[in-house]
């Protein structure tokens, strides 16, 4: 394979005039913050604009963007920005691209456009959107572009053909190929065979389920776990889900309209996200089916469903609510809770944590892990298979994963016959550039993580991050150090603060001759103004706190003359 | 079932003269730190002592003991601890116990009686122990104990027949019924049986596995898998694994051999173990394969295997340096790392990390989501089916494992005829009663969690770990007042200094104001006291923050008189 992660990479050299440079800044390592910038006779073309979550060592950051630096220069050559979905990972950055440059034009399909739309008008942005549709095509500058219908844990997904002189470039988005779907809309490889035929000279393909062998069910497969469900469940029955699932959620509306059930939403964001999908025909809900959740509360509590957010044991959504007893609907014994989601990684703590409160409750909880109740979003090993043999492409770039997922994807590809230098596994921030067909590495640009923590963005760094990890693990020890400026000697007994340390204050009274130390060697070296003591201060208190302690506190020194 | 959760409970009156009680002080809602205690006649048997890993939201906690503050009056009265295993979630915290009484005799297999030991001996501890083994009996003060053979995923595990004036009671530890076990060892059916003959009143049953349908794999299936690696490897093997599961080592040294390859250990815990388990006869290692690690370093790397720590992910652990690049082995292009175990709940990230790593280094990595090369080492459903069948005990109490563990566990007890309120739902600290053969949830006593860390036991709290929280969400800000004590007003420009917070120092200087008004209060209230001013000043800065920031810092204010 042609990796980047074992070549030493400099920024790329200038792009050959019939070339086309292909710009990953988010995505790749990462299940998120999906972003690609496709370069051709000086325009930029941007697929997706995403958000990456924050892991346990990230602390305090709201989400993570793709860092827009590589392009900042060069927003007025932009065309468009194709998203190809709806999900916060391939969306939920374009509020903070189109506030660097408000009249980019957004590209997409129907309910994706609805979806952002309602996002961007939460940050008062209104976009200019172009509504396309599988099957459509359109010239935007310099790139000729195809889309095709592709099926996905949210409708309306479509994958993008780019056709310049540097060749055809195809990439998948988030897919997988259900052969039943819910809406009968299904991948279209037809069209995937077209591009096949006409020669495809690099395709972005979906790694994320690369390592699973097989194929997917399909999302009718959920239908008898969730009939058992609503045919056994004696009271309650409470339904999370993600608020963009929405054939998930359309099977558990059929289901409880079947068993003579009403149907409220709970959760600021299915409520929004269900009002859209209902206004635009994606979600069918018969008559007198849905009503208001407040009606729910005196209604026969074997007619009830409710359909809530939470399913990834988010902490301030409706599920958590009501497992910690936080909610206006409190659980009881006999009420039965559809966990009607997946398990995304890095989650699993806080959804078992629900899991067991809710469990704790009396409520009987079905999950993925006792009953048939998911089903990925993405397409297997098998599925990609598929989607190589079918449209042979000359070189194939993993998108969408981890490295693990990049690199099985490009096993697979290598396995239907596409050269083995053809594979390209790029790192965020990598130029892949396609000339005369052939599709290399050409060098790297900058493409880090850019935190967006309260109304900052890219203000909180590793440093910041580190400081707080230090401070979560240890506390902090605040010294306060009234000094006699004349000798530069403690002229008071210091004062500790701490918070988080579990070292009683007194026991840290033995940090007085440290700190009169260290007021001595700083004074010895001329470098005795206050930042100067305080930093000797802090490093040498911390050091007798490592010593003794083991442990490594944050240690603030504060040093105020006498 | 008889829940616990769902009833009032308060500290239970005495216990009858011919009644046992039982109380689990841990293992009861989450996974380790396992530890009941059976009374009877005044006299205390305790079964297993472990340590629970800390989560996310536990920073700098090292682990979690139970807590023995209900039998910390009674250690006098303690006849024994007696151990199911040798994992840490079973005898983790024995040293901890010991501390508190050193001559409490320690009963257990061999082997778990090696692992304690050696364990002990680093707390400088030389334990009285008794050797017991499958089939053997013993009186242990008003206690009759038999033991019967478990298989688990370390070797040498025992359950545990007591019998007293109240009744038969049986813990079966933790358990599973390989029915091929590599050292021939089955989990004792027979005694089972005659357990069940005599009359069972009690359970205590493994529910680890409940929601999990089926019978496990043998640990003999991962053959193929770990052979194929064996096979196709072209360079060196890494394999990591759980330095006690001798068997799936024993696996590995098996398949090197069997190829012609060299092993060496890595990591301290691994080396000390192995060493342990090949002295005592549990790990057979052909002459001549086993070496030294750093004589496998100028080998020729098709003949090397390197069996190490860090499985899980621990970052200290030889697999996590070698994925950082910060161990003397190197990994390159053509290494194979076999990584032969589970995938605990809550160290998925720290996994999947190293797993990225790893293949970014170029390496193929074969884990449990890509191969067949883990099973677990607890009893599936169909399993504890089984035991339930040939027990028949009158009443059954799941333990180790988690709220939905216990439930479905308790479920499949009434699915075999067990009667639904024989089922007894206990959490950490509820004690049952076995009075006339019938047990019952008599109250509840302090079963809290205990927290090592560093050097100290208990004396980081929840409200540490609180302000720890704090701190890593956004940080600390150390505010500096000099104050005139004749007027209690700023004597000078307050000072800020922040850690893990991103709002620079300058804009926080719109706080003066704040401050002023805060010492104003204060001064107002006839609360201007050093201690009074600097709360007051902490909390109205911390309010500032929250308002202008929408974030909460912890604020540590110091006054100094002008």
């Amino acid at each position: 394979m042609h990796n980047a992660h074992t070549m030493n990479l400099t920024a790329p050299k200038q792009l050959p005039k019939n070339g086309m440079r292909i710009t990953p800044l988010g995505g790749l390592g990462e299940i998120g913050r999906n972003m690609t910038v496709f370069e051709f006779g000086g325009k930029l073309l941007i697929v997706d604009c995403g958000v990456l979550f924050p892991e346990e060592h990230q602390p305090g950051i709201d989400v993570i963007l793709a860092d827009f630096s590589a392009i900042r220069n060069r927003l007025q050559d932009v065309v468009g920005i194709f998203l190809t979905h709806g999900h916060e990972d391939h969306i939920g950055g374009v509020p903070y691209l189109l506030k660097e440059r408000r009249d980019i034009p957004v590209i997409g399909s129907k309910l994706t456009l609805a979806f952002i739309s309602a996002k961007l008008q939460e940050h008062r942005i209104k976009p200019k959107t172009i509504t396309v549709e599988g099957g459509g095509t359109m010239k935007l500058g310099p790139f000729e572009l195809e889309f095709a219908a592709v099926n996905h844990s949210i409708p309306d997904g479509l994958a993008i053909a780019i056709r310049t002189a540097a060749g055809l470039v195809v990439a998948t988005g988030d897919f997988k190929m259900d052969q039943f779907p819910l809406d009968n809309r299904l991948t279209d490889l037809r069209a995937f065979g077209r591009f096949g035929e006409e020669g495809v000279d690099l395709l972005l393909s979906d790694s994320t389920n690369a390592e699973v062998p097989g194929f997917l069910a399909s999302e009718r497969d959920l239908i008898p776990a969730i009939e058992t469900v609503f045919r056994t469940a004696p009271r309650r029955i409470i339904v999370s889900s993600f608020a963009s699932h929405i054939h998930r959620i359309q099977q558990v509306v059929d289901a409880a309209h079947a068993h003579g059930r009403k149907v409220a939403f709970v959760g600021r964001s299915m409520v929004r996200n269900m009002g859209i999908a209902v206004d635009l025909g994606y979600l069918t809900i018969p008559r007198g089916v849905l009503v208001d959740f407040k009606k729910l509360m005196n209604t026969d509590e074997s007619k009830v469903t409710l359909i809530c957010t939470g399913s990834q044991g988010e902490p301030m959504a409706a599920l958590a609510r009501m497992a910690n007893g936080d909610h206006q609907i409190r659980l009881t014994e006999g009420d039965t809770v559809l966990m009607a989601s997946s398990l995304i990684p890095g989650n699993e703590n806080a959804i078992y944590t629900i899991i067991n409160k809710l469990t704790d409750l009396g409520a009987n909880v079905v999950h993925k892990g006792n009953a048939k109740v998911h089903v990925s979003g993405h397409a297997s090993a098998g599925e990609l298979v598929y989607c190589y043999n079918i449209m042979k492409p000359r070189a194939v770039m993993p998108v969408h994963g981890e490295a693990k997922h990049l690199r099985a994807n490009g096993q697979l590809a290598i396995r239907t016959g596409v050269a083995e230098n053809n594979v390209i596994i790029a790192k965020d921030g990598t130029t892949v550039d396609l000339v005369d067909g052939v599709a290399r590495i050409s060098g790297q640009v900058s493409a880090g993580l850019v935190f967006v923590d309260g109304q900052t963005v890219g203000r909180a760094t590793e440093e910041t991050l580190g400081a707080r990890r230090q401070l979560s693990e240890a506390g902090v020890v605040v010294v306060l150090a009234i000094v006699d400026p004349a000798t530069t000697t403690l002229a008071e007994v210091p004062e500790f603060i701490t918070r988080g340390f579990i070292h009683d204050v007194p026991t840290l009274d033995g940090a007085a001759g440290v700190i009169e130390k260290a007021l001595a060697a700083a004074k010895k070296q001329g470098r005795d103004d206050v930042e100067q003591l305080e930093s000797a201060i802090a490093r040498e208190v911390g050091r007798h706190i490592a010593r003794t302690y083991r442990r490594e506190p944050v240690v603030v020194a504060v040093v105020v003359d006498a």
